[in-house]
């Protein structure tokens, strides 16, 4: 399905369990994950000894099943959900990723991206080191490797400082895991106490939720986290950043609304930020309806503030998300339509405010504008929950390039006549950070271009996929 | 995933398409429908002369590839999704079902339940015919096999008056889709101009708005509509009954949101639902939430009228539906929970209205209760848009047997005690007519006992699985 | 992969095996049958009560797994492997095919063809019956669903004398087990006692031998056997045609080499057709090779009368057998060959005598000479082990229609000039039968043109596929 | 399937096929390297840019459909089948294997076994890399990405010095494919030219024959040959060693029959240790049978020259090699036999010698000799066409340890009596040596206990499976 969304590259999570389930709570607790990566998903654990590792393309659902998480015995475990950026999308960059070092065993799974990747990369290729594989964790486990340091927290001090850009990140070793946050804290990564002694780091508060976690607290920026037999440890890596450059598009859109981002509550940030979309725009109509299921919360918002009525507009089929069939052009044009039905008695002869959480190419709101006035809306009035989206992101969200982002090559007037909306809304930066209730600390740069350093734009690429 | 929902037991869709993609959008409606029935689907196509099928349990999404959709060419297309109330789950019972007859090839797929299928059975089995499947397909399709007439239309007049119960038929031939409703009415059919000038029945409006239709009308109770190269031709089977019979369960619950069942919307139903909920318990408390997805609407409509704010108080997890693996009893006791997640901001000292759409047999309000109360609900009120589920439906929706619905055992102060909230609360029938605003042509049995015609609960087993 | 060979329909199995492992002892017997059909397979089991079944389109091994196979619980099975002449490939037809009837459960896997097949499905079809599969299996159940008869051995001696044509029957009853044989005994089916006190029967006495049978016989043309908790009982459906009307090509090519037929070695029968041809012939060569794997026997024969050494001259691969990906006519230009490699050092500047056992299209012989003559041979002389096929087989072999036997359209010597060999031999039917070592009591029909009884060549299709 | 055999690590292919179809011809001609390896299979291909590949576990027609296939564009392709022998049997260690290094992306297959792996493994972990499989082929990869030299071929004969033990290589670059061999010539690997210009290696000639290659050689002991669009270059890696090491069971046992080794027909040297093996024993019997398919060709050479006829006694079955379901104990017990069935009529009464070539746990021949008694047999002779294996291989042949090597632990006479023979032969290392042809330049390691170099036994084990 093509949506014009951001796509978030992964969920990581890590887990040591006493009780020697390891794998399963990892396994129950990628579902709730799932959102943040659809193309492959994997676990690898370890029993103090050996580590053993399943991964493949697809879904949680479909990549594992009785047969093949049974054998993944032991007290430790991480896995990963992958939504391919950086790296082509085979197998071969499905994670975690799993090497032997001097050291012993090392897996890693990760999510964010390192923007000065390709000057590590080639580093690595000149010392005489040939890389299995294009993605980020490749060249974090072979830094690793090559390190100085007596403990692996040691060895992760030595390397962090190279590594400029997003990351969150679970590691497996044959006794421990450990879970490591840059220092700008772009990317979420959360830490509860399991209910029988043991701990999970996740990248989202909500899947600690599932597994049934209490005292969940955020990794801080720069943190190493230690999760063995003998407890919960932790060490600084690096001294967090000033000032911290929290991904935004978090709140706006990627995390589960359960989660808590900034210890603040994504589903309440959601619901400021459509109360500030009204403040910002004082918009006048007869209903206010989401685009499901990010939006929900901000019309919610909307409406609370706006005191117009707050009601579904569109019905969204839940089923179609998975197919690998597409309709022709024929169909298409014939009016077949997947994804959304819109509800004609909630917006006959009104003035319609739809609430949509962002606009990345462009290309899926004229269709449901559409939609709308075919339904009978008298007037339809698109507003969303944050700036316009024109540079790209290097920290491992796929906003796409300059000359995809619509906003990049349209004026906001240029962009509503493409849509074919009445009128078209964003909220400001600063109203995004009013909602959020903070000055700083955010990394705005997808709106701004201001990006917390200095990026190279530069690749080389790999010469396999 | 066990859900306390009643199951529907199926969706079906027949297309005439005059540009030979039939199958295609036979496909893409099944998707519309498969929340109708997720065990299984299939698809029947003609080309004018010869019929081809393909089948499989699981989803639409599953069962289907580019490869097995592919030869299935010809522009008239019956498809199914099936859930199994009657039949075991076996493919032996997916559909549609096809037989070769002394009139040519004959494909059938059934929405609905015969009450008499048992006797209908024996008779067939009596005048010594084999019979290849438990469901009620064969029944029907062999009585058609063996039916006096010149016709089809014809052979359905000779044998509809047998067949006492629940069906919403499309029947496929050499060269005709034919669509026939039970005299009751008791299950949706619905009928839509597709844009290029053919025709598609549905089991939902919902799937004919998704494939484009236009001039979208109930197929009438009684009623055989014929579609071929020849255009749509329509005669009576049998008269409609006096009264109908429609199941307000499609309104309650089954139906999607964006369909129309008796020429009325859906969500407009359930959110009048919600509004007849608050006007008959008064209820006070700090917030409404519903239960996802089914009860949003009655929230809605439960706020609105009660001006008590509404918001979302479950994040539901969408991805753990179709996993094969369930959590053990340790890690259940743990507190691993699959399926929601609650919102404490919003719930946090607060006097909380949850609604919910029905109960059946009782065992996941609790659990949905308990999370509630550890988010921080001051008092949880559960107001249900429907009256107590006390008799089974024997119309082709799997409601449990009398000893499994929790309103056939304990009285409603006993099952809010079960359940663990501070009050308990449904719908009157009365209350649920005024929402719909009809005064009769329902079917309300598994409310009041009160059936349709005298059912004859004596069935006989078929000897294979 | 193309081969030209005669194809057999089927391979058949049933058991009684009072330790329950009825299923499991039906999938390894399958095993020793999967020469004679490889598109679907299929077991059926019956615990007293209620019959279970699995079927699948593939081999044995593909179709089962210990998922599918452990829920086939009971003492009584039968299994299919399938070949498609009758009846299109589809998953439809596979076997064991399973109906309810007035009188229990009943299921029916079957070896042959009914040559009066049409008409009997038009009566039926008269009868105003659906038939839901193409194969004569359906046509079967029919007759006997409706059959008189107070046991399923009186239905069968009602029905079986309007049953023209070949046909290897296990039937599956809730209770037991019947074997059947038409009374001409064109295919073979067998009896042996398991060693813990059960039956088993097969369509050849080496999947006895795999099982552990001891006291192996043949079910006689026209018996009916019955296996059950009360242990064996025989009685006699039919007379015996006079004369029987046995396959001769299960002798030449069909069974397995270590089955038995008519009481004789089908290995000892190969090794005396090669005898035999090199009576006729008397040819004259350096080395007797034989087309691998079925003219193995016969090459040793031929060899041991003519004192002309025998050796290996071909080697096959036995691996591609399974690959849906064939070669591109590029490639098979350029000499891309699947199937064989020539051995040079045991055929350079030798006169080859090659043996096959048939030519059917006489498509693939041509290939292999070329081989030879690359590999070094001198002369090329292929000797087959029967008479030109000149004729179609209605009794359930895939021969080809008229048109596509080479013996329909070409005279021997124009056979020899298509194929490319120095000479082309065939043994007569007399040279056949002296190897058999039988006067009569064989179908030589696909040789001679006289069948054992009119043959109607005129077909009904039905209506899909 | 157990079965008593020495295990081949694995088959091997390159191919430059100006035609682009490379991928393709690597496709067939794994299928006829596949006996050398079952467990995994995969393919890279190049097309001047980039190198892409797809592996998988399972047979060749199990892991390539059309799907995957397809996209292996590229005029340059290398291929593997794997049997494990050292490193785990997991995905992670299917070949090819590919590598970006800072000369550009290396793929590698191998065949063979590095005996001081264990150190070199060690020295690369040192050097602070991480390594991501646990079989030789990351080593060599990790040696290459380092190595010295301007172009591949220099890098290689800075490394492979380094290499102690069998290594016939295949590598892949952006451009061109590499083919290498040890100086000790272990494991055979052959070139030919293709018909359209092009060139292809493979482990076996036989596999080159299924091209339709001509000019076929073999690669030198410690050559390296390079194919690309400028033709066939070769040069000298290091040295052939004096004398070579040849491995005596590529004639005995791996070796497709069709291929050549050492200059010699396989068939050829098979009916040589056939006649050898009369010699040595002067047996007298009535017939004489090989166990299929292997033993074949010696027991048509042990016949011709002791004139005691040749016969088949075993008849194989083909079919039950992929299933993963084994019978049960009882089953077992009961008699239910898989893989082999006898035939009595060739048995029965006679003095049998049985013909195979080798022994190397001795379980399975004990109940090919009790069958062969059941059948009827007075006398089992069984004659071996080698010596005892009585040392393990440490160069890529799975021979088991020195405990489950059956010749380690008993005495001939014992072995005799376990097997439950009347005679038991094994043929001299002279024998085999004379049946060859040659005086020296193989290994014999296996039944001597000579190793052509000094054997580290000490292994590190790596820390994950």
């Amino acid at each position: 399905m093509t949506t014009d969304k951001p796509h978030e590259e992964c969920g990581v999570i890590g887990i040591f369990a006493p009780a020697e389930e390891a794998a399963s709570m990892a396994y129950f607790g990628l579902h709730a994950l799932q959102h943040r990566g659809q193309e492959a998903a994997g676990i690898a654990v370890a029993d103090g000894r050996i580590i053993r590792d399943h991964k493949g393309l697809g879904l949680v659902s479909q990549v594992f099943n009785q047969g093949n998480l049974s054998p993944l015995t032991g007290h430790l475990a991480i896995g990963h959900t992958r939504y391919s950026t950086s790296g082509s999308s085979s197998l071969r960059n499905a994670q975690p990723f799993l090497v032997d070092t001097q050291f012993g065993p090392l897996a890693i799974a990760h999510n964010g991206n390192i923007a000065n990747a390709a000057q590590l990369r080639s580093e690595i290729l000149q010392r005489g080191i040939g890389l299995p594989t294009s993605s980020d964790s490749g060249i974090m486990l072979m830094a690793l490797a090559g390190a100085r340091g007596d403990t692996w927290e040691e060895r992760l001090q030595t390397v962090m400082g190279a590594w400029q850009g997003a990351y969150s990140l679970v590691l497996l070793t044959q006794d421990k895991v450990l879970a490591v946050r840059d220092p700008w804290g772009f990317r979420p990564l959360s830490l509860g106490h399991l209910p029988n002694g043991g701990f999970a780091v996740a990248s989202e508060s909500g899947a600690l939720q599932t597994l049934g976690c209490h005292h969940i607290r955020e990794i801080a920026p720069g943190e190493i986290v230690t999760l063995d037999a003998h407890g919960l440890k932790s060490c600084q890596g690096l001294k967090p950043a000033q000032p911290l450059a929290r991904c935004t598009f978090e709140h706006i859109y990627f995390s589960r609304p359960d989660s808590v981002w900034d210890e603040l509550s994504v589903h309440h940030v959601r619901q400021r930020l459509g109360e500030e979309l009204w403040q910002e725009t004082q918009l006048k109509g007869d209903v206010v309806i989401p685009v499901p299921d990010s939006a929900i919360p901000a019309a919610i918002g909307f409406s609370r503030v706006s005191h117009i009525p707050h009601n579904d507009g569109f019905i969204k089929n839940r089923y179609i998300g998975r197919t690998f069939i597409q309709p022709t052009d024929t169909l298409r044009r014939q009016g077949v339509k997947l994804k959304f039905n819109a509800l004609p008695d909630n917006l006959r002869d009104k003035r319609v405010i739809v609430i949509d959480d962002s606009i990345v190419r462009g290309n899926t709101s004229g269709p449901l504008v559409k939609l709308l006035r075919q339904a009978g809306a008298l007037e339809v009035h698109l507003a969303i929950t944050c700036p316009p989206i024109a540079h790209p992101c290097y920290m491992g969200v796929d906003m796409g390039t300059y000359d995809e982002l619509i906003a990049h090559r349209m004026t906001i007037e240029q962009t509503r006549e493409h849509i074919g909306c009445d009128s078209l809304h964003y909220l400001s930066v600063e109203g995004v950070m009013r909602a959020i209730g903070r000055k700083e600390g955010y990394c705005n740069a997808c709106f701004t271009g201001v990006y917390p350093f200095k990026i190279n734009t530069q690749h080389t690429k790999t010469g396999f996929e």
